[in-house]
């Protein structure tokens, strides 16, 4: 079971990263392993085509994927991406997007998992994105959950 | 529906990558997206403490994950790796590996998948694997099918 | 030798990426193998603690690096980004940021390179990107040069 | 400065990794950022057509970077590898490899360096690849020194 509900977590957002906060970023899911979020697509993150630009893909599952940590290991966390790996594979639209992630592994000092990015009621990924973030000594007071 | 059927990739591999035969690596699941494989580990992946090598990781998801896309392309295509990106996270124990294998796209140029390994038995991934192929042009004579 | 200019690449940016061009990166150095800019840091890059945000450093390689590549195909060229890999590892300063682009492959349909990010002073990178661009056929009516 | 010499670092190796000693590996170069690897090719890495496989590069650069970050550590450190990305660029030929690695970064936790990989002789590489070792708490009695 998560420790922090979706709620609690959209608080801490808001304090943590304003930018997301204004961009409509929502929680549609999350349990002790998993996370649906969707961000609706504004001007800001368009490239010319009406395509959504890459470091905005980038950012949609580097937060998202820190909110399924936090929510596992409480707002105490202050864990850091170390790896990043994103494969483009459609060009995005610009309507919702909406990324799963997955936590593979929170060992004691290592969090990974990947990100998957679709458009709203597309069945085809826009990106698949996998992470690595390191969790400061001292962060987790219990043992490793996975 | 795959084209190839997982007695025509034995065959196929027997012939291609002799070591995979004699390896005993064997195809347990097959559609059009997604593919299982097994590994009976031996004396020669192993590594001092009896953990299964990182180079045994990364072959077996390679050999996997081009299983899953000659099922779709069929024999004629030579597509090679390009791209290949592997997370440790835990150490395989010299049981059987499970790798489970997922196209995430099959494009004109380029098929993008990732592959997950575990222990037999084991809830928790030993390793994931993202990968590119480049498919040659003129062995896909129909259009990208996802 | 590149076929096209620093001057030359800085209008081709200002059309297509405007960003790029409003936010005052530079190209300091061009050859037909590497390339060096200069971005200097500005509020909207900073996250809190004053330090520059991980999209902002995938940008900066992403930008850098398909300059790299423009420079030598010349402006008719569509590359796009397939696969991007980044390792972070010190936390940029707020000063500005200094980013060497190597050229690995320019072949067919793909380029291959990475990109090493650095606060200007500094001797140890913030980061290490590695980058894969997919050039659609036809956009290179010269054999591959490298 | 490295604390261990090339020589040293071959009799770790006999011991802990007996195949990289039986394959011959040499090291041509070592300072305390880089090193230099050569590995005669022998039949046992040929696949079909005469090209060495992925996972023999892949070993390569693992065993290559690992030599590198001992050399700075000692003979006590246990550095696992934790995330490794690979674009293979070029057919290698069943001539002698050529490996170069760079560290990018020695932290107290974790270690970033890549490796580029030749056949002898060529200009152009055959692969590259990114690294990331885990370096376990204790290992390294003395403060980062990157």
């Amino acid at each position: 079971m998560p420790v922090m509900t979706p709620a609690e977590l959209m608080v801490f957002l808001d304090r943590e990263f304003p930018q997301a906060a204004t961009a409509g970023m929502a929680i549609e899911h999350l349990d002790d392993r998993t996370i649906r979020v969707r961000l609706p697509t504004s001007e800001r993150h368009l490239r010319p085509g009406g395509t959504v630009s890459g470091p905005t893909l980038v950012w949609l599952a580097d937060v998202g994927f820190y909110l399924l940590i936090l929510a596992q290991l409480g707002p105490v966390a202050l864990a850091v991406t170390t790896n990043l790996n994103i494969n483009f594979m459609r060009k995005p639209e610009a309507t919702s997007l909406i990324g799963e992630g997955r936590l593979l592994k929170l060992g004691r000092s290592l969090a990974v998992g990947d990100f998957t990015i679709w458009n709203d009621g597309k069945s085809e990924p826009a990106a698949h994105v996998t992470m690595t973030y390191s969790i400061p000594p001292g962060s987790m007071p219990w043992a490793a959950v996975l």
